[in-house]
């Protein structure tokens, strides 16, 4: 090979983001040095100053430059709900709905045994702090439907049940403007078994 | 929003790598700083590394270290043989096949009206230099079979023309292992076009 050391190991380089295999890794690398040297220069500085800038939330485990984040801080938000989800997006995907004003926490993972990841792995001492520090009242277990989502919120639930807490899960059914025709019978088996009384 | 601005900026300078939006530019922040920090260092300092270390070779125009690249300078390549290739990947990719001795021209990009690339964008002048040194005796030029490489190798077979150089494309057809049943009608009316007498 002739390709040039500099060249090789920022291909291999590129390759620690998520979904980047070799062949995507190169076309970034050339994309980089060929049309985007400024962006590729932003992008090394930004790396760095993340790496050095961001930690944990000693409270609700997101990143955050301060000790605490501007979110658990504010007195706006209501600290007797507790909403636990997987990842930083999912918080950011509850927080756009406009419908929760209380406080999170983010695992930063999920319990998957297929990859090795059991309950352990997700430090959860400063999860029960919380859940014991006498302001939280409902716990709301939002992790995803899928099986390690599931496994989670059991884990979770089972953990929680012990504590002097409310403990609630996300509801599930058909997707608001969804048509059952195309909805999976999951799902539909699902939302008849959930279904709830209408007043009237 | 209360996402920290070192943050932002890191999603942010994701987004110049090709392909990536805004959710995934999001999903590569938070998988590098959470799980991923060793290699988010490394990135950073293989971009720098890149950066200060690669520039394009003076004969092939190819990423090199030096004045002019490995290849270019190796005794054991035929220099009466130039193959045009529109970037770097399509190179290796020639390299792979083990037919090919020659040298390459990469362009490192291609006529893209839709894009507003023309053929004054590609910066031909190397190009041309290289096709009047006296040694070049064919170009073969090996442009994508897309619109855009159809077009690149229809600008450079008439700007060749006059010069004193023979001018090749690599051969369209059916691909080898192909069935006809699975070959679409246009590569199939090509390859019928383009049929070879055979020996017998």
């Amino acid at each position: 090979m002739t390709t040039p050391s500099s060249l090789e190991s920022l291909i291999e380089a590129l390759r620690c983001l998520p979904g980047v295999g070799p062949k995507s890794a190169q076309r970034m690398a050339y994309h980089l040095l060929q049309h985007e040297r400024a962006g590729a220069r932003r992008l090394a500085d930004a790396l760095q100053l993340a790496l050095a800038a961001l930690r944990h939330c000693q409270r609700c485990n997101t990143f955050t430059e301060a000790d605490i984040c501007a979110r658990c801080l504010s007195p706006k938000r209501d600290a007797s709900l507790l909403c636990i989800v997987e990842t930083p997006v999912d918080m950011n995907m509850m927080e756009q709905t406009h419908a929760y004003s209380g406080l999170y926490y983010v695992l930063m993972g999920r319990v998957s045994p297929l990859d090795g990841i059991g309950p352990a792995d997700l430090h959860l001492d400063r999860l029960l702090a919380r859940c014991d520090d006498g302001q939280v009242r409902e716990v709301i277990i939002a992790t995803n439907y899928t099986n390690e989502g599931e496994a989670t919120a059991h884990f979770l639930s089972e953990m929680l049940k012990s504590r002097a807490v409310g403990v609630s899960r996300i509801a599930r059914g058909v997707p608001v403007g969804g048509e059952l025709e195309y909805v999976d019978s999951g799902t539909l088996a699902q939302a008849l078994r959930e279904r709830r009384p209408l007043a009237g």
